[in-house]
């Protein structure tokens, strides 16, 4: 075993049971952690994890734990695939066994959103738990990747961002294979931006179709979607270009063209008439985009960038506004020039 | 009638009808140009297109007619909605006309494409025809636009570029209304090379949509396509972030994810296995990407940009390469990072 590269893959939802699987398909030696024994039981049992992959066989090199000293002990990098509000528990949970190891792990983190009420980043969040030259370090790996996709081996690529690009650098060459192809990027704030605002503009695209609105419509909502995103982005400091690419465009487009996205199938309910707190109890896995909008709307005023796409998302979802009353509103903004960053 | 602007509308097919019609209901007086008496006829009489649009009511105040003296004469606006291959024809039948009138019209083209063997954009070909007073102020239509949705009175935005912003401001002013929403852009190049590059793309999604790939491997070939766009219109003198918008990634994704769309529909039958030449002879209509295809494969090597997409889907149409083979070969090229301009 012992020229192997493992890894240690935090979070067994389905995103992150495929990396894991992916990994190991990669020849390299994976501890996939998550906090159900009875799922930790099925994958080492049965590779399988019915709740989240449904039809999913998980290579049986797959080695699934509850124990976290097990998990990083030996791993050249840690995988966060979790939720975001678990980010920094778990994080905090790491600090003191990762003390006691000889050498420290690469942190990568696969979670996209912004943490509620702080509006962190995920970077924001390891720089707060973990030391500096750990965190430093950080390699965020987002873009256009539907779980259920990288499951069936279909084509994906994605971009991979870091301040250091001999990691992310690394982390490419981990994990890129005939199937799965990655981007280095050194805009790591442009990519998280990209990867939490996205889910927001994703619940809105869901919002019109669920209306019944068409696709000049769509293409138009993910377009201003993306230019509001950017306006943000470029007044914290990010790179107008990242959000051209994987992570920006591309995962936005995922995000709000398939019916695998949960914060399109929130939107489509809410534009179909169901009510949100009915929407959210039926969907049984946390859709980032609700809470990110309420960051964004806070993070918006505080920035002083107009978000108008997004702020009425958010009027929608948390101030009882009407879907169509906010629709007119918006068509009936003055005319402008298209790419305006002074906002 | 005399305090009614009037534009002159070229081209019958199913966009220029859907915005003759657009006009007609924005107060403007329109003549709706086209070469076929027949359709003419129907126009006028029964306010039906059936060839083009099945189930659109067209506003009976839309007069039809074939006469280029009668649809230029007071025109304060001429609108160009032909195929590609025609614009030079026609705007040489134009001269001798403009030239005896008092005024001239400002001149608008919302057709999208490169014309074959020169490679000329539409303001190259205008520029070549008319005096350069009258081309210096075409203005530029663009962005995601399937006419089957603003016949319905859809959501709509679009782009207008002009290197005359007053011209452009004019236009959005004409155009606009509550489902119908336009922004200026002052970079006509970027606009239209995003018009015409990205129909080269939509057969891609096509393909990889005929093939059986899913929802990432689309959202990757869209986002890398941009990509290799941009890539070729900034060296060309285009600014990246006109890629952006609404010209750029906004119709690429309607483009690339609607049935609707030719270009996409003839990608898929070619993803099934059917023939290039038995596609197009179903198709019915001009395939703009086949030609376009043609045209970014000699541009590129003439600018010496990488564009291996376009290159990939060029030697599928032209050369007999194989289809899953040139797949493979873009998943292996050599790892990079995401925004590379100088290539």
């Amino acid at each position: 075993m012992s020229n192997l590269t493992k890894i240690a893959v935090l979070g067994a939802g389905s995103w992150g049971t495929v990396l894991a699987d992916l990994l190991v398909n990669n020849g390299h030696q994976v501890d996939l952690w998550g906090n159900s024994a009875e799922m930790a039981a099925e994958i080492n049992e049965q590779h399988t994890n019915r709740h989240y992959l449904p039809e999913f066989q998980i290579n049986p090199a797959v080695h699934a734990t509850l124990d976290l000293k097990e998990t990083l002990t030996d791993a050249e990098a840690v995988l966060f695939v979790l939720p975001t509000a678990a980010i920094r528990p778990v994080a905090q949970q790491l600090v003191p066994v990762l003390a006691e190891l000889k050498t420290q792990p690469i942190l990568i983190s696969a979670t996209k959103g912004l943490e509620l009420e702080s509006h962190d980043r995920i970077s924001q969040i390891m720089a707060d738990v973990f030391p500096k030259e750990i965190a430093d370090g950080l390699v965020i790996f987002s873009g256009p990747s539907h779980a259920e996709n990288v499951a069936t081996h279909d084509l994906t690529s994605l971009t991979v961002a870091s301040q250091k690009m001999a990691n992310a650098r690394w982390v490419q060459k981990i994990f890129m294979n005939n199937y799965f192809r990655l981007y280095t990027n050194d805009d790591m704030l442009g990519v998280e931006l990209g990867g939490a605002l996205k889910n927001v503009i994703a619940i809105g695209a869901g919002m019109l179709h669920g209306l019944g609105y068409g696709d000049n419509a769509k293409a138009a909502l993910m377009t201003r979607g993306l230019a509001e995103i950017s306006r943000l982005g470029v007044k914290m400091g990010a790179n107008p270009l990242t959000f051209m690419g994987l992570s920006g465009i591309g995962d936005l487009i995922v995000t709000c063209t398939s019916v695998n996205s949960r914060n399109w199938r929130c939107g489509n309910a809410l534009g179909e008439g169901q009510p949100l707190a009915e929407v959210l109890a039926n969907m049984g896995m946390v859709v980032e985009g609700v809470g990110t909008a309420e960051a964004v709307h806070e993070l918006s005023q505080q920035m002083a960038v107009e978000m108008p796409i997004s702020e009425a998302i958010y009027q929608v979802l948390y101030e009882e506004a009407d879907l169509r009353a906010e629709i007119t509103k918006l068509m009936h903004r003055d005319a402008r020039n298209e790419a305006e960053f002074e906002n």
